[in-house]
Formats: C-alpha cells, sequence, structure tokens
C-alpha cells in the first residue's frame, strides 16, 4: 500500500480525502489483502472431500492434526453440559441471559409473517413461512472462545422454530469445549453441540457424517478457511449459508463536536478482532482528528492485546473530508459492516445511509453494545458485502412460501390473460392446461 | 436409472412406494442427473476471465461465437424499444399489463419494512430497509423469449427503489431483442436493457464493462452455463446472487377425486419445459394413476412440443403411496420448486408443506397460473434448494440494516452487561469502549 504513513510512527494512516487522486481514493478504501490463496482452496477442498468419503473417521483424523486433539465422539453429553453450568460464574450467566432476553425481543418483532391478497375475484395469493428444517451453527474460538456468537445464532434459529438446530465450536487442547459456550447455547434452548472446528466442521453440517446430522444451511464466521468452506458447500448446493465471512471491520464518521476518546476506544475496539480487522475514521475536522490520534496513541498502550490492534491499525485509515456530506458517500462506497455516527445529529443522517450491517447512533452507543446486547445481531456482511447481503436475522432461518388457490370464478377471470402470456411463449401444454379448466368452468 | 419401465413403450415411469426398497426410493427422488461437469465449470470460468480482463471487447466475441450475431453495441436504444412497441400486438401487451398489475399488488404487500424496540430503558433497535443498490437481471431466452421472467424480476426491483436495474437478455439472430421482452420491461419501468446472453451477460454485470455497469445483485433463471457463471461469481464475492438455478420441476399430489384430465395436463406443463425437467405425481388411489396415464397418452400426441416433453416424462415418476400423509412426507424429503395440491380439502392439508417453492391448490389452480399472472413470483428454488432458499420477492432486493442508539440512561442500562461478556471473551478493548462512557456518564 502506498499510503502515506505518519511520522513518529504511529501506526495508522492519516489521508485527506481531496488531496488524493482517484486511484489513491480506491487504494484507501481497499480492504487488507483478502485473496483466498489456491494453497487454501485446494486444502479446503480436500478437507471437504475427505469428510464426505470418509465421515466420523476423517473428523478424527482431521482434529488430531489441527487441534491437536484425540476426539472419539464429537458430541457433548449431559455430563460436559453439567460441568459447564458449575464452571460458568453467576455474574457471566445472568449477563448472557439478559443479553438473549433483548437479542430475543429485537428478533422476535421481526419475524418475517404470513400474509394474502385477493389479486382478482376468486384469486388468493399468500406467503406461508416455515423455518429452514435443519441449520448448522458454526461459533469460532480463534484467539477467544465466543459465547456471545452462540447467543446470535442460537436465538433466532428457536425463534424461527426450525427442526434441527446443531452447534459446531472447536474443542480445546483438553478435549472439551468452552464452557461458557455451552451454557449460552443451552440458555437460548439449543441442546446438540459437537466440538468441531474449522472446514472439517463445515463439511460435518453439509455432508453429514454418522454421529453429526446433515444440515440445509449454515451461520456463523469463521477465519478464511471456515469461509472458504462455506462457499465451497454453498456453490456445490451440498448447503446454503448464511453470507460470505471476512474480518471485522468498523468506519466511523464524526463531526468536530465527537468525543475523542470515545472514537479512538471504538477503533481499537475493532481493532483488537485481529490483525486483518478494518478500521476506518472519516471526519471533516482536523482537530478532532489530531485528538483522536493523541488517544489512540495513549489508549494503545495500555491494552494487552496492544500487539494485535497496532498491526489491524496499520491497515488503518483516519481520513479528513471536506463535509459529512462526502463522509457519507465514502461510507457507502466502502458499505461497512459496523458504521458508528458519532454526530450532534445521527438521526437525521440515517437516510444518508445506503449500506452498512449495523449502524451505531451518537456519543453513547459504542459498537460493543451491538457485539453483545443491545439487541440487534452481531453476525453481520463484511469486505462489502452489505451492499447485497443482510446481517443475520430470523428470516435467515425462515423460508418464505408462496400458496395460490384459485376458484373457478378465479380462473375464469385470469385464466384467459395465461393463455396469451403461454402462446407468446410458445409454451402450449401450459395454454393448455388453463384452457382445458376454462372450458370445463364454462367460461 | 434402474427404475421399472412401463410396458408399452410409455415415457414415464409407475411405481410402488411401499414396494421400494430405501435405495430405490432414494432412486425414485433423485433429480436427472445435474452434476456440472468440470468442462462446463473450465469454459465458464474462462469466459468470466476473459470479460474481466478484456471487457466490451471480449463481449463482442464471444457474442459472435455463442450467439452468432456481430454487435457493436449492447444496449437497446430508444428505437430498438419505439420498433418493439410498435411489433407488440395490442392482446400480449394487455395481458402483460394485467399481469404486471397483479404480480406488484402481491409483491407490494410483502416487501420488507422498518421496525423499532425500545428493547431497555433508553435503548431503541431498529431495522430499516434500503433497496440493493444495483441490481442485474437475467432474461433467458433458450427455446422460446420468457416477457413473463422480465416482468417477476423488473416489478419487484422497481418496488423495492433499486438505484440501478439492468437487465439482459440474449440477442436473436438479426441483433435484436426480443419485443416482448422489452415491452415488459419497460411496462415495469425499467429501462436499461442489454443484448448479452449466457455466461459473458453474467461477466459482464459482475464485473462490469465500459459499456454494461457492475452491480451488486444478479436475479434470474438460465441454462446450466448461467446458473455455474452466477455460481462461480458469488463464490468469488464479485456479486450477490438470488439462488442456484436448475431445471423446472412439479410435484403434484392427487387424491382419488381429483381430475385426470386436470393432473395430465398439469404433468405436460411442466414436462415441455425441457427434457431435463422433472415431473412427479403422488397418488393414494391406483384408479386416478390409471387414468391420469391414460390422459397423459392421449394429451401428449396433440402437443406441439411432444418431443420435448416425452424426454422430460423419461425421467418423471408416477408413484402409488399408502395414504396422503405418506405423499406430504416424501413432498418434503424432496422440496419441490412447484407443488400441486389437487386434493379436495387442499387447505386443510397446507399446514403440512415444510419446503416447497410455491403451492397450487386445488383443481383450479394449474401451475401456469403462478408462472404467468396470479400475482406470485415464478423465479422459485429448484434442484430441493426450497430447503434453504426461498423464490424471488421483494425482499430479495432489499437490504436490512439494524441501527442502535442507547441513550446516556441507556449506556447505563446494559453497560454492565457488554463489559462482563467482552471481559470474558478477553476482548478488553469492547470492554474499554463501554467502561470509558459508563464512567462519563456517571453510572
Amino acid at each position: 500500500m502506498s499510503v502515506r504513513v505518519q511520522a513518529g510512527g504511529r501506526p495508522w494512516n492519516r489521508l485527506e480525502w481531496t488531496a488524493l487522486d482517484e486511484p489513491a481514493r480506491r487504494r484507501a478504501l481497499t480492504r487488507p489483502v483478502q485473496v483466498v490463496a489456491e494453497t487454501t482452496r485446494q486444502a479446503v477442498a480436500g478437507v471437504l472431500e475427505t469428510v464426505r468419503a470418509r465421515g466420523d473417521e476423517a473428523l478424527r483424523e482431521l482434529t488430531a492434526r489441527f487441534d491437536r486433539v484425540e476426539l472419539e465422539r464429537f458430541e457433548v453429553d449431559t455430563a460436559e453440559f453439567a460441568a459447564a453450568e458449575a464452571a460458568v460464574g453467576a455474574e457471566l450467566r445472568r449477563a448472557m441471559a439478559e443479553a438473549a432476553a433483548r437479542i430475543e425481543a429485537f428478533h422476535r418483532a421481526g419475524m418475517g409473517r404470513d400474509y394474502a391478497v385477493e389479486t382478482a375475484p376468486g384469486v388468493v395469493c399468500e406467503r406461508i413461512v416455515r423455518p429452514v428444517p435443519r441449520v448448522g451453527l458454526y461459533v469460532p474460538a480463534g484467539s477467544a472462545p465466543l459465547p456471545s456468537t452462540a447467543l446470535m445464532l442460537c436465538v433466532p434459529a428457536r425463534l424461527a422454530g426450525c427442526r434441527e438446530v446443531v452447534l459446531c465450536t472447536p474443542p480445546r487442547a483438553d478435549g472439551t469445549a468452552d464452557p461458557a459456550v455451552l451454557v449460552a447455547a443451552r440458555l437460548a434452548g439449543v441442546g446438540r453441540v459437537f466440538k468441531l472446528g474449522g472446514a472439517q466442521a463445515i463439511a460435518a453440517l453439509a455432508f453429514g457424517t454418522a454421529s453429526v446430522p446433515k444440515v440445509d444451511k449454515i451461520f456463523g464466521p469463521g477465519n478464511s478457511y471456515v469461509d472458504e468452506a462455506k462457499r465451497q458447500v454453498a456453490q456445490s448446493g451440498a448447503a446454503a449459508i448464511d453470507m460470505p465471512a471476512g474480518p471485522s471491520e468498523v468506519l466511523v464518521i464524526a463531526d468536530a463536536g465527537a468525543d475523542p476518546a470515545f472514537v479512538a476506544a471504538d477503533l481499537l475496539s475493532q481493532a483488537e478482532h485481529g490483525p486483518d480487522s478494518q478500521v476506518l475514521l472519516l471526519t471533516d475536522s482536523a482537530v478532532l482528528l489530531d485528538r483522536v490520534e493523541a488517544e489512540l496513541e495513549a489508549q494503545l498502550s495500555a491494552l494487552p492485546r496492544a500487539d494485535i490492534a497496532a498491526r489491524a491499525l496499520s491497515a488503518s485509515r483516519l481520513v479528513l473530508v471536506e463535509s459529512l456530506e462526502q463522509a457519507f458517500a465514502i461510507s457507502n462506497a466502502y458499505a461497512p459492516e459496523h458504521l458508528i455516527l458519532a454526530l450532534r445529529e445521527p438521526r437525521a443522517w440515517l437516510d444518508r445511509v445506503e449500506a452498512a450491517g449495523s449502524v451505531f447512533l451518537g456519543d453513547w452507543t459504542p459498537e460493543a453494545l451491538g457485539d453483545y446486547c443491545s439487541g440487534t445481531n452481531h453476525v453481520l456482511p463484511t469486505s462489502g458485502a452489505a451492499r447485497a447481503w443482510s446481517g443475520v436475522s430470523v428470516a435467515s432461518f425462515q423460508n418464505f412460501v408462496s400458496v395460490q388457490a384459485a376458484s373457478r370464478e378465479g380462473i375464469a377471470a385470469i385464466g384467459p390473460c395465461a393463455v396469451t402470456l403461454a402462446r407468446a411463449e410458445r409454451l402450449n401444454a401450459h395454454a393448455n392446461a388453463v384452457a382445458l379448466r376454462l372450458r370445463r368452468a364454462g367460461a
């Protein structure tokens, strides 16, 4: 990247938008390189084929190789659930229950619902909602276990009423699953958990094995192997997926009145996810930008995961823009996963948001609230996918089936239209199926 | 396929479900072979790469090769639209307008809408709806042009309010587009049409060229090259797609009271789509089955496209089941694109439908009504995809963005929960971003 590097060895990049030419602007909005290496693609294809062909035996071998643990049985049993319940403290348990309740309240209100319209006399068209029958949820445990992700996936799956809900999460070194993930799953009503990680977990869910049930759709974030495995099973038609997944990212639009400490804290909280996290700040105030830089330096040095955050910040951009209008145009072109509006009148600007995963309004709404417990989902489109994908919702776990019912009167009303169109498309059997009934109906 | 072949050279297969063992049942529900040949995959990858690298010049070469027509310019101009308006007769035009009005009425009622929930005192979570900014619609013209597909894609795209709507359809031998497709597009408010077909059309939409705008999401059915191209651009992240596409299919569940002529006409209207169409009849009445066979013979011989329909019927199954309950279990396992309930009390059985694209209730609702003008969409999931995909709707053209706003009171109420969860996940910067505000808010 040929972006200007800060003097003084600061790990982030400060840019002035109006000073950039078109190619430099394009570079400034380019995500950290995410091209899947051919070796990753082939390794994942190999794992998928191995699990498809040899099932549980292959899962045992791959788990030994990648997770460095020998497992005879993958499914978490009653004893392990009981141990997890005992291991998780009351405060964490309470926080998970509280978060689950708000996630449920928000998601329940947005569930897909049936509706019906009489489109012509005697013709009723309906949409009926059905749960996706069998779903698989993937809860990663990369640098830290993520019980919050278990809540974000299990709660809407249960609300949708999916017949079979199966969760996979990588085993720890001792062969157990993270206790908080297990408690979160149970809190949300999911009782089948398999200790499987990586591409082999996705393969097991897509194809099924003797011990792992095959599912219709796979949900959840993951590293580049998990993402590549999801893309491959989706392409082959083995299972549908919630969305492509990439590194997490935030874009903050801040005005002169924003609190620089808050802004810096939000940028860092995104950056600590991993070295490939992407962090952007757009502001029309050079003074605020200076003050955010000072805050970043101060806060960065105090973080336990400062090394990761500093590496993530190296791909970040702090951008001085001419106006907030320009900031929104840039944001819409970038289509961020998380969009923080650190503005004095954030709601007044909301209409300008064209593409984003989740939006955070004002100084008192850090991204971390949405990550955990405001009620919205944190499984969101990354890498610009927000232009055509939405975050996980109950609808992600539902199918929408159309239904039509015509009476004799109904086919008399609309049948001639169908016959005309069928003949124009030279589909004579279509025309016949209608014309035959029109004759019988005496129309 | 080792299914029993009928005596007398009838091209379909009559089976008795209870007489089949498990492997035979599985074979009976297997779609006509749809494995994409490695040669198809590579040919499509080659086309995509060529268009990505060389744009319009590549489109000209590929159109000359595959469509056998030399085009300097792909976009339909004002003169061609005017000629199309003049060429389409009043009856067809009226039928298209009538169909468009009903499609609009049904789709409008099902549009995604904003909602808001106060999940805690001072915490408001919302879902706001945004159109997918740029969409590409593909209207095939295989054995016949399909103006109805143009309506099915253009109407919901316009209802969603997509900023840029572009339609591609293959050029005819004389270099023009099908006039009915052009009139349908204009009726539905879509004015940018490009004469491009096959994988090269999908490539142009996914990557953009000097003359064809890049889009965010691609919609519409197509042959195996179009489907493979859509899957490849979706996997690479170049564009999202509506759904995987496969050959059309129908499953009819009929009881003893069904009209054998109607049932036979519906099976044939599906079969005429193409030799790889799939047709299934499930009935608990051997008498009805005999009578449907007799009707099939009589109607088949009268069809202009009898050769195609006969070939499609060769992969079809007429299945005698023990009970209607068994029929619904089989149907749910198969997850048909179209499901016709030729039953005396069709609505009473609707609750049993777990997975299907679109359902047709009773004797007076042939599939052809939904194909053209009942109001529902005919772009539907095939090949069992109905287990995890839904047909095209306005929501297919919409993004759902979550929004949250916390006040000082709000972060005081839910911030401690977020801090507890962030610490449990060892994401300290997340905890800091909240804790910092809690201190400032005096909570």
